[in-house]
């Protein structure tokens, strides 16, 4: 019984690495639970009928601490050595049982507690039951290895694009500093200004408006952009092996994780 | 006769690819046709000459039908079995007889029938006509396929910009969701913020005012820049290939569609 | 001396495709022509000395004059059949020598002639000077070559860029016609939207307001990035060919064009 | 005694690559010192505890001088020719040695001059100190060699964006000139709105508002974009190339540079 739980349950137990109907469940409730915790922060539609969104919650997290139970029950199956309640303790500090542990306690505390900012941060958090996707992933896993191969690549991307940042800042608080105070007034503010220039967002909210800040502004724009984007470049890339790699495995048939 | 016909109209008919004359004057009455439903929806173009536009729907729809029809007539000569009806059915229900359907009752209908809303809908149907090149291109096909290929890649990048989508507009709500109730009062209202930011496209009628929302939206316009563009940068690559493909095929000789 | 001017003036005359000590002058003269034509749109500087800049314009305008006459004259010496002056028709009827005599007119006519549309315009056209530098290049002619290699893949990303930017404007025009008449009310007003959009440059001067009209941007910004700047994309990839392919040439030894 | 200060001083001097004990110290010590000269532009901050910064900008600058005193010193034991005087002249003289030195005045120099605008100058050359990292670093080196084995590419490509960039500000020019002579009345001016665009930053304080100029300006955008970005492009490469070789050179084991 405990082992058919398991096997329902743990999506790494199947060799094939197909979810189980069980799972295909637990998938459809976090979407839904989801898409409710994102559309109950609009008031329009939660004013309309607050007893849905307070009895959908209550159900959600129920059905959650349901699966924790179950699953930490189950988890006594786990392969190794060790005795059962040492493997469901294992269990427990491993990130998705803590992840999970928290989508539950975000949904049901609010029915115990009360006052507000803390509700707020609470119900946000529901919002994690996103990342318990992660579990039924290979493609993450894969991802995680090639970004670690990478982290060299990644330091000195991600350096230079500070320094690029720091750089166009500081020539921008020292052209238009006593211009504009309020944006180059200081280096931190200036970064405001370099961050969502050199990403090429743009809002416009804070931009040069003297001769001197827009010559600054321009050789800063010529010069940075892209080189920004380099460390998203190549998590890029290494995602892009990852996959390959995903690929070349299922075409060669064995899943030996 | 009817053999001539359906090899004058079906593209796929001819062995070396080319297009025939008929589907040459085919293809400048779409452009022509296309380009009057544009300049159609200016007010004051069609205020000076209201005459012509009409004339011009009149003569263009009626066209489109003799089309449709003929195309319907010969039909019957596609390869395969089955009777000359049977035939005509199969191409009725194909997706770009369906098109050919709308875009003739998008002409017509509206010397049929009057009301203003449904008009003007169907008058942008008209457009729907480019989708009618579609029939003429192999290109298209191949990248067809070559996505189909990369669906997996497809689903992993789209998860992943849709929850950093989803992150970066629950960051934003909580941290500027009380002083700017308009812009980030709920989630679904910050994914306005998000998708215009993380695409790069920044308005600017909508960005963050407050430290925190500054630093949050700094973090995710740095960290999650490259990588909501990377399902496009597959589906680029993606293009890539399949050209590639149609190329060399071109350049091995054979068309062996 | 017929020969000897030929070969200072003609880059292509000389086997290591190094500049001669007559075109080094010429570059130095075009480029300070050029910053002087750019300087001298700018009223506040010209106010300061205009005697200066007439009397710039007017010599820049009598050397190219005489650079011109000397071209003309040497082209007798250019290699291939016929008497010199077929040889000197042949040349001033190529494409740089129509681009050297539109500046010469450009800089001297100001000077006949009054009349202040004509003469902005002129002006403006001594910026052309710039194009000049294409006949000392050897990488222009080879990018040439790779874009007529990839043209079938830039007209097809091209059409489908069209589709897209065509399809956004039609939704947004639909959405927001009504609500923001100036911006969306046509077709044609709509595709600045959809162009500033698309191509991620989002000045944010026109921008959505209806609920529908968000949703429908947010999914066109989404799905059209990238496809835009596909054609851009393969016009880069040709370009990297094409030097690459240069490198490779001078790394071989030879230069035989 | 001067030997082991010689190794603990210059990362170089290491055989493995490594940072030496004395390296990480002066490492934090930079950073540390940075941060604070950004967080010291702040006003609010300096106004709340004056004494520390004051402090702290002697200390980070005594430091600073004892080490540039004990690698002038030290710097006697470079390999090579000449006598220990002759050797620390070298040095005092390479790039790193004058940042060092420009980092010590501009951290001591406010105690000893007064007077605002060159402190200002002065403080902001504290960050100058991030650059001092270079010197522990093979892929800055790496980095050079690659950029100038494609100094070509790079010049051609940024000939070609220059020509955009001033073909679009001329096309503007002459087509809203008259209209907002604020933004485009002069080309140098039409400058700022170019390369704006063409960077995709977009910011939206210019854009053209009359038809013409929004035809235009559509046309820059969709023909320009990207190509403004290959010169970054080309530098991306050369980066990833670098990074290539010294994780080559890394895995081959030797480090023989």
């Amino acid at each position: 019984m405990r082992r058919r739980v398991y096997r329902e349950l743990f999506a790494s137990a199947r060799e094939d690495g197909k979810l189980t109907v069980t799972n295909r469940i637990i998938v459809a409730l976090i979407l839904v639970s989801v898409t409710l915790a994102i559309v109950g922060t609009e008031r329009d539609f939660v004013r309309g009928n607050p007893g849905l969104f307070r009895w959908a919650e209550f159900t959600f997290g129920l059905a959650f601490l349901v699966e924790y139970a179950a699953r930490f029950w189950a988890a006594a199956e786990q392969p190794g050595p060790g005795g059962p309640w040492s493997k469901r303790f294992v269990w427990a500090r491993s990130v998705f049982a803590l992840i999970d542990l928290a989508v539950v306690i975000a949904a049901l505390f609010p029915f115990v507690v009360t006052g507000a900012p803390v509700l707020r941060l609470l119900r946000l958090l529901r919002l994690a039951a996103l990342l318990r996707f992660g579990r039924f992933s290979v493609a993450l896993r894969e991802l995680q290895g090639a970004v670690v191969e990478r982290r060299y690549d990644l330091f000195v991307t991600g350096a230079l694009a500070m320094v690029l940042l720091l750089g166009g800042a500081t020539a921008l608080h020292w052209a238009e500093g006593s211009v504009q105070p309020d944006a180059f007034g200081s280096i931190p503010r200036s970064m405001w200004w370099s961050i969502i220039t050199l990403t090429t967002v743009g809002y416009g909210d804070v931009s040069p408006i003297t001769p001197l800040g827009k010559v600054l502004a321009a050789m800063v724009a010529l010069g940075g952009i892209g080189l920004v984007a380099m460390p998203t470049g190549i998590i890029a890339a290494a995602f892009s092996d990852a996959m390959q790699r995903v690929r070349e495995r299922e075409a060669s048939g064995g899943n030996d994780s």
